[in-house]
């Protein structure tokens, strides 16, 4: 692409040269000849040899780079990266070793690796493609241009939308962690009969793990984007466009409403909901049943952040405070 | 199955029609024609359109549906569930890309799926189930009735019980992290020659891991139930029916006694011991070398839980305190 | 191995038999004929019928076993464990089901297991073994001496040294978890197009995830060990003889400089740095931007563990320091 194909396909203005050919995306301090970088925020002396450069607007530094000025760099560039490094399509092709039932239905231009299961009356949609190792069990729904990473698992029954992305290693749709005990203490399985629905452009990182619904089902809402070594119990919703970020872990039946960000490492109990637009940081614990509401959320268990600064605060002083009791009673004895 | 025979096979007293057919279970404000749910305590208004109820003793309540009265329907439903809804069970059969060494013993009735490979000396019992991908090393042996789902590792020289359920990417027996620094700060290898053995009805969530004990064994009891994505390391020993919940970790040598009950991203020192019938709260820490006695525990370090509450109380109440004494300080000052 | 051997092996002084046959190692508990054990410290009252003991410097007990004196003796231990118990060396065989490109280049003496993909332009270096369903992406490249143990992936472009091990479903190079937000609350994917580099005699626990850089590299220096779980986020840079606990994560552009110890269940937020030298213990949380100095850090927020300490003594007094303060109140207004 050229520079000026880029701040066209941007709707953008160019400063510079229009006919530097881009071939690459990079870091600002790394990128060379042939290469486009992004500047975040003005005010910072910029050092680059980048062939382009996207700034914001207002950005006033001269630095031999043509410059696209565009509100938001980062964005303009994570756009830019999706036209220079189109995600890799393999092409239509079902490689030899795998074994697909013959109920299966295979949409057109889906790429099959080696050593992938498909199981009884299973849908591949239109484009996707699933990688080698891949195992994906009966009556299981694949929506169109989606990406299964090798050795990902999908339980029988479980329904994935368009455009999702699952990483390795992903486990979809095993039994929910659910028993009765009797009398003797001896553990029952409950029915684990529900199943997975995954929206449209979800994305699941590594080794992350989506139990089956107990009777219902668990739900993962459109543009929903979940890190690795995740853990999400049965019949548990999550809205649309939620972020979750690594290690966490949410039990059973809770749910996490529209547009809420999770950090790493958070734990929920069951039956929890955490309210739209919830920001809930790294390590938190929610207890179970709580209601989390709209706003910045810290510590186990969760409380606003501004209480879990002024309580950290509290307990940093306590030393003091310790000293301050002891002399009043000294001063009071005497 | 038909309400009567439900009741029969409940042992318990049925109120209303006999004869009606009932072929899926499901939840009470879901369940249809032809479903079975429960109701777990009297006392609550019931609105369900099922066509059998299982209901506590002494529930009055009338709902149109059959009811069977039980002592602890949600036990009741669990078993009734088993019978309509059996376990999928995949005919007796190999799949011909199984790699099955010579030397390995395949029980009656056993299903191996597709890319499965069974390595030098091992044996499956009599109708278990591995299915695709699953990797089982030499020498190991799995007992009857056990279901490995898709992907599984089982290293050399491991031993499953009869009826064990491991869920997909489940890892058996790999090396414990296990150390030993030399002068130049070099870590060499501690010897990880030991074997995991895991008992009868135990059943393990998706992506686990268990290593393999250094000399000795890790051992996981009778009927223990493990979620998702828990780590038990080297050495560790698991009584008979203890539950832990998801992201546990538990660090070399710790002893965990029958019938306790972990919470989920609890995180065990090695060496520590939790005595048979303790209950710890998610994301509680025990430290090294702790022993935790029966109760209930929280809290990082683990302490009782009303200890723990009263600890959180007394944090809570601290910006009061802090103003108590600077009242304090004022008025003697005067 | 005859006990003399075994003495001269580490260039050690042997007392008594030096013609008794070693076959295995053990545990000091349950060592008998033929085995050798070891005592970690003199000072504690022995009993055991192994066979060969290595003791400390100056272990004044006789316990029939001949005995080998040495200044470390678990890490004597652990070095004669490796020549009595060579980790199992699968002769060179690729196995008929793998499916390795055209493309691609394989060492000498190499171990290909069944169900195996080797992708285009791919290099297994001489005497790795790559255990039955490990997928290797395009132009990855394997050093010698290296095992992947079943069902690893590694996705495309990612270089591994010599003699690095890799556990069970471990994930390497998984796209790193970077969006931007549009003004529409939608996440776009940032490029996720670096890689990852793990260099020579890396050690990584089962199922762990190791992501690849966004535009640059993960990086795994050398030696370093890493348990079971992990998470290792885009763009971290990992120094040499790091260990590394289990289920700790560590975010986007952290660095660990060489020697650091990691606890378990540790979390670490992005841009952060950790000194060399520094022990972090576990389930601490590292603040993101926070450089954490060397010495012995605890908690969340990480504080030296000093503090940590006197802390908790402090919080574990408050309801005494409340009594305190209610009775100087009730002093003061008599």
């Amino acid at each position: 692409m050229k520079t000026r194909e880029i701040a066209e396909f941007l709707n953008a203005e160019l400063f510079g040269d229009g006919d530097v050919d881009i071939v690459r995306v990079a870091a600002l301090e790394s990128a060379t000849k042939g290469e486009i970088a992004f500047v975040e925020k003005s005010g910072f002396e910029i050092a680059t040899n980048a062939a382009c450069l996207i700034v914001p607007h207002g950005f006033a530094q001269q630095t031999g780079a043509a410059q696209i000025a565009v509100p938001n760099p980062k964005l303009a560039f994570a756009l830019v990266a999706g036209e220079v490094h189109p995600p890799k399509k393999r092409g239509a092709a079902i490689h030899p070793t795998a074994v697909i039932a013959e109920t299966a239905t295979i949409g057109k231009d889906v790429f099959i690796g080696a050593f992938v299961c498909v199981g009884e009356n299973s849908i591949i949609g239109d484009n996707s493609q699933i990688l080698a190792g891949t195992k994906i069990g009966d009556g299981v729904n694949v929506g169109g241009g989606s990406v299964l990473h090798p050795n990902v698992v999908i339980e029988d029954g479980c329904t994935l939308g368009d455009n999702v992305i699952l990483h390795g290693g992903v486990v979809i749709g095993a039994d929910g962690f659910g028993y009765v005990q009797d009398g003797r203490k001896t553990h029952h399985k409950f029915p684990q009969l529900g199943t997975v629905v995954i929206e449209n452009n979800v994305e699941i990182g590594a080794n992350t793990c989506i139990d089956r619904g107990a009777l219902g089902e668990t739900r993962i809402g459109m543009g929903t984007k979940i890190d690795n070594l995740v853990q999400i119990a049965h019949n548990v919703s999550i809205g649309k466009c939620v972020v979750i970020a690594a290690q966490t872990g949410i039990s059973g039946s809770t749910v996490i409403e529209d547009d809420c960000v999770i950090g790493g490492q958070v734990g929920m109990g069951d039956h929890a909901r955490v309210q739209s637009g919830a920001i809930i940081g790294s390590q938190a614990g929610v207890l179970p049943g709580k209601i989390v509401r709209p706003g910045v959320w810290w510590g186990t268990p969760v409380q606003p952040l501004d209480e879990y600064k002024r309580q950290n605060a509290h307990i940093k002083g306590l030393g003091r405070l310790k000293d301050d009791v002891k002399k009043l009673k000294k001063k009071l004895s005497e």
